[in-house]
């Protein structure tokens, strides 16, 4: 904690400071500069809100040095996480793809894509069970029956599952049937899952809010960590921001800048990224090109049919061609599908 | 929904938009302009994404037509919505204070609190058993045992207590110890609490989520007023934009608009809106003159020492200078506290 | 300066952070804590781009501690500026309304709207005559003879002028008829008219731009200041943020920021701020509950008609309706009009 | 434009619009629907505000249909633009490398940047002779001095030379000594300089403004090609959003759109659009993927005692380094350096 006194600010108000930074715990070391008062805390307390200093009198403003993450952080395990699921890793020099509906809708479906995305190269299958849909009168997913048969057609083709946990009471059904818990943009701050989370054994893969800062996914993800899950994979898949010509304006940056704040492995999302299926596959190649770990990618044998998020989904001969993309990307940076 | 077809779009694309349509149970209108062809389409779907029709060959734009809230919208209820809960009422002429601690404390506290707020003329007492914390290391709240202390402290004072649901879990907990349930911006699309609430019989102050259109706070009302509950109150809390002088931006214009789509009453929360004690009497005058039904502010003995939330927190005189300011200001528009 | 050197940063690295600081000027105090080691830089450089030292090795995070604006600071002078133009003050007990056309369009309507303001209590009038049009095919405004009509009918009904400048080749023919140059939300940061615009000696108002923050529109002040012009007044006109209700989001909490950080008048023009009609008055009350010394209104004969801005403009009787409620707002925190 | 009239309008109300639009000079098709009556106005005007129909009584929503920008469109010319600038082609298969220094220092380090890049492969030098700098303390840049510093080393490695130039009073200056005119993203809705420069016989490099939407940045462009000036290069620098990790957050997707929406050259700026050093190589990759015609970087032999911008600077080494993904992500794609 760094407490930066106004020009003039009296001894009295910096003595209060002092004072009020020793009943929280801080060591503080005093520094009397030409035109301000600087004084350093060190302590045990790792989350603080600098604003409470910030309105005391005489206080110019406050920063927090130590980050608010610890287990998440590049600084904590200098060497970047490897998850290991079944055969396959995500983290090492391979990227993964992961590919699948929006939403699972029946047998068929899934089973031609989970032919389709497997012999194109694909590791895992993605499908909602459960949609979180913003309009009450929407579908509102096949719940455990999507499930089982989403786990039947990645059996038959020797994919793992990745799928939504909307809420802690789904947790015992998703664990029965994924590989991976994925947790929605919506849900990244929902706190009570978070926790819930850390105490299982199965990777999560976490979504980062539309409206979210790249530290507050860390800090969520040190959530989840802090239970004792430590299985956590960040995704990037679009924020919030003034322009409309796509859903979201997806922040590449966040890729390198994760890869360098965190251990953890970064995938990309550029099908919620962008919205629109003609945007997927140049935003895909750039998220491979800044350093993604992997790939989710809604795909569907007939996009304009799907019951939900079509206009954002590839068409077979588009993710085919993607996949081709993709390896020659990785090649260019070192890296492999 | 209307589709505008490009210019140069050829029959054909017409004719296979036009067929979307009917399939998806829209009566389609044709009009053909100088430049574009524009299809009409009225229909029984009130829930769809424009982007769906948008990727098809051929289409330039697509705009929905339809709100897709309805028992929120003014245009189903000209009239607005007055709430009684007990003898106070929430969306008439007279504008209703909530206030109270971010946290609850302990017994003293809250009586203080309590005495404090009914003395200066509050009729409802605000405090957090249960708190979306963003660090994993922060205070959770004083849970089950908060909201009793809360209770008591309200009864003893004549007032009506609102404290936040933070899941679904907790509903029952909160129905027996809370008038008005409260969700939080963070929960604000948490459709499965929502979903749970529209089953409930009192009544909601739902927060805007700091990414949340207005459109999408009206869509969230509606989540919960599908489901049976029709006794909704909307709060302005503050947006994320590039701003950083300010926790958030509090759109105050939020105020009017809502006023003018909607019957539901409008609540403001400045403390929450800015993040900085200094702002919150500036900020609850502004949400005032701009037609607010009711302030919801933290205002603690001794805000230094608050467990959570401090810096945006009143002081027992700042409060009561803010009731006294309030008094003027909802008299200058034709409304009393 | 404050330079944060990581956990773990070598005696060489922070040696070599040091030996840069003294390069460009700064005395150093160097503070080794637990976990970090902190720098703090007092010295005679005050616009440093701290990113510029982030980028060395083994430092972790760097703060500026000197405001980058001095005149403009509230800081540097206490009390509040208060400009007299003849017999007009801004900054002071009242509260000063500005209208008018968006477009100067012709002698009659000028005169029209210059009586209809004064009578209303308005003591300057606005009106555009070079339009900063985002098409190149809209209407360019009337260059000099509007400015020549408008001068006319504020004198004929004792008002002041205030028009935009949209360039440095402009400042004559301002200077020759407007009593207060007008800085658009476009050339905040066209450093180059800042510039000239510090020579002139009469008022400036400044608009914020719709992505500059509080600290960007400081800074822009103060390259007028220094450069001798000392009266500048601030204006808040709205933001760009994902909300599209309204045509910007109008940023009503930076009206107390600004009078907390500087010394400035500060003005708000809700028309601009909302883009709609209907949200003008509601959003002008807000702006003067929250303690702008002023507002910029649009307001017309005949709204429907008008050249440009339509659609934000005010009807007359709207804007009687507006001065008697401002009025009483106005009173309602100790002010008049 | 299409007008929605509201659920319930009065057929006064539908016929208030017809002749509103009537007069505006639009041929009027009307559609009766279950719920809304729809107004389709066919017209000679295409800049018009939707805001001044929609607060006419009984409007539900306007949607304007024709795009403001008619020379910048891909649809007005299906062909990509292809720039030939002595024997430099910008929007062909080859991929175009500028770089340089933020600012013009002296002889040596334009003579030693001018031939590091050659060497690497680089067809453009950049530097900064005039700089919009945010503070008025700040170095303002060489002038006329640096343009002619920066010219001879470009003509010894025979590059070409882009500069931007910042007020229509230094186009004779610029059109003396650089190949490419360059708006900065500051002046991107400077109208009057981008109709003098309409005027010009250069290409114009167009950046988008840190605020500014697609469309606005396509309209920009439409300002300067309706004068005659149809050589015309975009370039995305980066937005402002809420996240703070990175100066700004660069738009990749903004690339795919720009290209779908328009024939002309699309260019990718990742020093300005990251910041920070570190982040400028993994997004000039990214952009390159996305399908950008070229990159726009920094580059200087001793980024940390560069005179501006040095956190976003490329050391030598990393630029060479650069230069090698770049033609390997090139190849990928089906493109060359």
């Amino acid at each position: 904690m760094l407490v930066v006194m106004q020009e003039g600010a009296t001894e009295q108000q910096t003595e209060n400071v002092i004072q009020r930074l020793v009943e929280m715990g801080f060591t503080v070391h005093r520094s009397t500069g030409v035109r301000h008062t600087v004084l350093g805390g060190v302590g045990p307390i790792d989350d603080f809100d600098p604003a409470a200093l910030e309105v005391m009198e005489g206080v110019k403003e406050c920063h927090r040095i130590v980050s608010p993450y610890k287990l998440a952080s590049r600084h904590f395990k200098p060497a970047g996480t490897v998850l290991k699921i079944g055969s396959v890793e995500i983290g090492g020099p391979a990227v993964v793809m992961m590919a699948g509906p929006c939403s699972v809708e029946n047998v068929d479906q899934m089973e031609q894509i989970a032919r389709l995305i497997a012999e194109a190269g694909a590791r895992i299958i993605r499908g909602g069970a459960f949609k979180p849909r913003s309009s009450p009168y929407s579908f509102q997913g096949m719940g455990e029956e999507g499930l089982r048969i989403m786990r039947a057609a990645a059996d038959r083709n020797n994919l793992l599952v990745v799928s939504e946990v909307m809420d802690q009471v789904q947790i015992p059904l998703l664990l029965k049937y994924s590989d991976i818990l994925q947790v929605g943009a919506r849900n990244m701050q929902n706190f009570n899952l978070l926790r819930e989370l850390g105490k299982v054994r199965k990777p999560i893969l976490l979504k980062r809010g539309i409206a979210a800062t790249i530290e507050e996914l860390l800090l969520s993800a040190e959530y989840i960590m802090s239970g004792g899950n430590y299985e956590v994979m960040l995704c990037e898949r679009g924020i919030r921001t003034f322009e409309t010509s796509t859903r979201n304006t997806m922040d590449i940056a966040a890729i390198p800048v994760l890869k360098r704040l965190s251990h953890l492995p970064v995938i990309a999302d550029p099908s919620h990224g962008t919205g629109k299926r003609d945007y997927v596959v140049p935003m895909a190649r750039a998220a491979l090109a800044a350093g993604a770990d992997g790939l989710l990618v809604e795909v569907h044998p007939d996009p304009d049919h799907a019951i939900s998020d079509g206009a954002q989904t590839l068409r077979p001969d588009q993710f085919q061609e993607l996949m081709k993309q993709a390896a020659t990307i990785a090649m260019a940076i070192g890296r492999r599908i």
